[in-house]
């Protein structure tokens, strides 16, 4: 598949094998490997030998400044010049920051990736979204650098951890609910059939992945800098970034606080008369099916700085709030204006304006 | 003036007086400041009140991740969105950290630069190039992020020390000799007229600068990410950056290293057959006029780390160095290819290849 994103190429292909650094690029020695201590040995597969390579910590409290400084100090160890390849071997976390390294060393290097989880291939490996946390804040910096290629081996999804698939199903239900109920209504049948030890049939699988896929694709095709339809793609993130900054970042898993937060986008919505009752009881169910915490408040959570963290929202212009809110078939934008309705928002938070 | 660079429009105002704050922007409640303890009395006369501001230490060896990670804080403390406007108060170093820092926050916030330097006003505020040093490398890291709007107050060169006088003065012969003789012989009647103790006439110091924006600005709206033309630019640079590095970031001033640099140059395209005699003497000629070092080695300076700072050099490509020399009336693009070159060029920085 290709797209063009902000006038760059990007072509995704889904298969089933690891790619070799043979199909990837003609010139090894221009080549950093940048992986995490579980997507290792996917590196080994790829490099087949001794090329270099940043092994960073895994997990999202160590997406830092940190990171990205290793990865930058590695290109310039190997003598990566300004056509160097940062080839990222990883999930979401991974994928942010080589992308980020990739588009400031030497004020921009070309970057393919290698996307080694269910929640990087259905959305964070697409788009060129790039970025890093700072002062407990999400992404608070960050770029906009799609790659060049992505790659999505699905033979390495047999062997992620279940903590992991459901954070990639998490982003996977958003997509559906934005694509509409023909998509949404397809996912019950991967829960009943035991996700997440069991994955779907490799033909279920791979059509959700590449419907997931051609529809952000599309959508960030139209609007690259997020300045208007994508800003969709953030359906339940600003509740998300909250939960995942006020409990610590790294101990709830994105897809996770996602599929909470779009739960609390639809009584969101439902409390503005956006959502139809039907429809927010219907994503209640399909995600409640996949045995996500659905009500609020978030067990363990303080309600205080999680509505401090949500006032940093990045996503807040002119002083206002924004969210996506589902509504009779995809989604929509709201912001939030009057006193009375930041009021609602503080009761939905603390759980009480159940559906 | 009015530029395009790279899809973004650059707006470029040469007045006598600082800017006022109302002049830049109507809403005062989401800008920061950023200056150094030099140019904190001139963001006063901006601000007229209380704005958020963040002051950075000074010089070039302060231009590291930790002063950009301290404009990031400080826009986060001053709660600025995505429609944030960060006003960059100062010299190439503010600018380069103020650009890259609005470049990251949140993916890209808008950009203001009052240039208060001959240097900032004469290269380093147009163009979009931003950067920090990293791991003893200058610019390593960085964006091409133009700012839109660019004010340059004349006003405030008058009491610029002696040292930021001479180093401007050294990018503005640089772009003298891109643009040809014609502009190049106005600059003698300057250094005659007892610079940089004395500034030029207004109409000249006007002529100078409007000229050298004129015709950088030419040159990066035609090739905005440097893979053509705008390699111009760096005449004197990869000899001016290996010479920055091996003597330690900050201790001999930007202009002054690219002053030594363009005199390497002329050598090396001398010996290249590419640069006639003639105009290597004149511009060695114009250099000493104004009282730079002019003969090599540098004072003081280990060759050893020069020459292994100029490997590192971010022009390099497939390995070969690549040079700007001063060709008949302007410069071209040279890659070092054989050991023979390479050779010549270490005679150059140990002064045995005098013109």
């Amino acid at each position: 598949m290709f797209f063009s994103f902000g006038g760059c190429k990007t072509e995704v292909f889904i298969e089933r094998e690891i790619p070799r650094l043979a199909q990837i690029c003609e010139d090894f020695f221009k080549v950093l490997l940048v992986c995490d201590e579980n997507t290792s040995s996917i590196a080994d597969k790829i490099a087949g030998y001794d090329i270099p390579r940043c092994v960073l910590k895994s997990g999202e409290e160590n997406k830092t400044w940190n990171a990205v400084e290793t990865i930058l100090n590695a290109a310039k160890s190997a003598a990566l010049g300004r056509d160097g390849i940062f080839i990222g071997v990883g999930g979401g976390v991974i994928g942010d920051l080589t992308g980020f390294a990739a588009s400031i060393y030497m004020r921009g290097c070309r970057l393919v990736l290698a996307a080694t989880t269910l929640l990087a291939m259905v959305d964070a490996s697409v788009g060129g979204k790039t970025g890093f946390d700072l002062s407990g804040i999400k992404n608070l910096v960050g770029s906009f650098y799609p790659a060049e290629t992505v790659y999505m081996p699905l033979d390495v999804l047999s062997t992620l951890p279940a903590r992991e698939k459901k954070s990639g199903m998490g982003e996977l239900i958003k997509t559906a609910i934005l694509d509409g109920d023909d998509f949404l209504d397809k996912l019950p049948v991967i829960a009943d059939c035991g996700f997440p030890e069991k994955l779907p049939n490799d033909e279920l699988l791979r059509y959700c992945i590449k419907r997931a896929v051609l529809y952000k694709g599309g959508i960030v095709s139209e609007d690259f800098k997020e300045s208007g339809k994508r800003k969709l793609l953030n359906l339940g993130h600003t509740f998300a970034h909250a939960l995942e900054s006020a409990a610590g970042l790294g101990s709830i898993s994105h897809g996770e606080a996602v599929a909470w937060g779009i739960i609390r986008s639809c009584e969101l919505g439902y409390a503005l008369g956006i959502t139809p009752r039907a429809r927010a009881k219907k994503i209640r169910s399909v995600i409640s099916s996949f045995g996500y915490q659905c009500s609020a408040p978030f067990p363990h959570t303080d309600i205080n700085m999680f509505l401090e963290a949500m006032k940093s929202d990045k996503k807040k212009k002119h002083g206002k709030l924004s969210f996506i809110v589902p509504d009779e078939n995809s989604a929509c934008l709201v912001e939030l204006a009057s006193e009375s309705e930041v009021n609602v928002l503080t009761k939905i938070i603390k759980g009480e304006f159940p559906l």
